[in-house]
């Protein structure tokens, strides 16, 4: 089912600014037994979005009442994706005051991934870097060029992960998760202000790590620094936490290890 | 008018990776005294563009055919729009290997610039900068969020144009236009090597200055180059050359200079 603007729907104008620009935002949640996880983390983040791309989004209270209703019309288990754009404007980089923005919702049938995951996958390197931008840095935009070329690096679905350096070869995230490194006990994820996406489980994994007095450092990461790393694990709102087990084509390997079960484990019994 | 795949049209599927990841590629001819300008060269960007993010794209024979069909409409001098995306893909950032890409073609007004254009411009520092990201260095696609919000920051039309900087205090271009500066006789351009467009207008200009003997040469550039800058102008396929004099809140002017005039002299003349 979609929704646009309320109605149900699946075509937009072509004069989108969505479109003609990727000037807009995007949200994916799961929803799980009958749940929206994490709706108000997600709704959070995307008035953050609105607010730092200056769309002047002031209907909240309608897509949370049309969530409802897609959500009422999905009898399993599903990914809801909302798009807001700045709506329709006239050629031209410059927006018109008077746009009025787009709120698109989607439901999608939730992946069929192995439940092996859970205990480990094999990732890859993404030849293709991530650019450096603070001014877009950690908003969940609609530019995402970056990750579709990186994502097109690969065909065999039993890699299940890209992961991205920059152009400065700092290691930023997967091609659609945010990363994690346990070392000595303490828990490392990549920084979120020269790139990336600040992922909305990346920031309930640091909220749940610290009621369990696990240490987390927000800093740049190499690949040095992953060698180093005693266990590696990527999250994102639909997988939730996957331990990485190796690396393609390098000797990076890394168990299942005790702290990312202990992650898993708290994240499964945590409100959501 | 519009035609989207050929078909009198003014909505696009809510899948289109074009709207979902800014999937695609644009370009902008000027339709003037009945004829597209410089046709050939924006259509050898287009598929460049292509080649570069992947989207096979086989039916420019079709989109010269629906070109001259939306031509054909327009009674006036007009601006032309042609957008292709990947097309319609499942959610994710894979892209499926059935995609079919889209094309858009579209006519708008010709923007009413005044005359005095052609004499002299103001334009200012925009304070939002580029990033740096050699993956996509050069092509005109749809991930254009840092030309919005850059555009975003004025309101004054006597403003013509915002020069951008990159995060690296490179001066790279306008946010519609590439920029061209003359020192003691040489033509200087910034570089797009690591950020910034590969204008149609910007080429034909480094054609026109070697048949005239004019040296170019592409480097980067910083403001302290700027400010040794004997004469300033910028270019693109609607407005051509637009000579700068200055550059709001500084002490930057300009004349319009010898070399500017006869570049936008013999331009006229030129085949196109």
């Amino acid at each position: 089912m979609i929704l646009i603007n309320g109605q149900p729907d699946n075509r937009i104008p072509v004069t989108d600014r969505g479109l003609q620009y990727g000037d807009g935002l995007f949200e994916t949640l799961a929803f799980r037994h009958g749940k929206l996880e994490y709706l108000n983390a997600h709704l959070q983040r995307l008035m953050r979005g609105c607010e730092r791309l200056g769309i002047g989004f002031a209907d909240r209270d309608k897509l949370e009442v049309e969530l409802a209703t897609v959500c009422a019309q999905t009898a399993e288990d599903s990914v809801i994706k909302i798009m807001i754009t700045r709506g329709s404007g006239g050629r031209g980089y410059k927006a018109p005051k008077e746009a009025e923005p787009l709120r698109i919702i989607s439901s999608h049938p939730m992946p069929d991934y192995p439940e092996s995951c859970q205990q480990g996958i094999t990732v890859r390197l993404c030849q293709h870097r991530l650019g450096i931008n603070p001014g877009l840095a950690g908003i969940k935009h609609l530019n995402r060029l970056e990750q579709v070329l990186a994502r097109s690096e690969w065909e065999d679905d039993n890699i299940r992960e890209g992961l991205m350096l920059d152009i400065n070869n700092r290691l930023v995230e997967g091609t659609m998760t945010n990363l994690f490194m346990v070392h000595n006990g303490q828990l490392i994820t990549p920084a979120i202000d020269e790139n990336g996406i600040e992922g909305v489980m990346r920031a309930e994994v640091i909220k749940l790590a610290g009621r369990l007095d696990i240490p987390v450092k927000e800093t740049a990461l190499t690949l040095t620094d992953l060698k180093q790393a005693d266990e590696i694990f990527l999250t994102n709102s639909i997988i939730e936490i996957w331990p990485v087990t190796h690396v393609l084509d390098t000797d990076l390997h890394w168990p299942h290890g005790t702290l990312t079960r202990r992650l898993q484990s708290e994240l499964r019994q945590a409100e959501r």
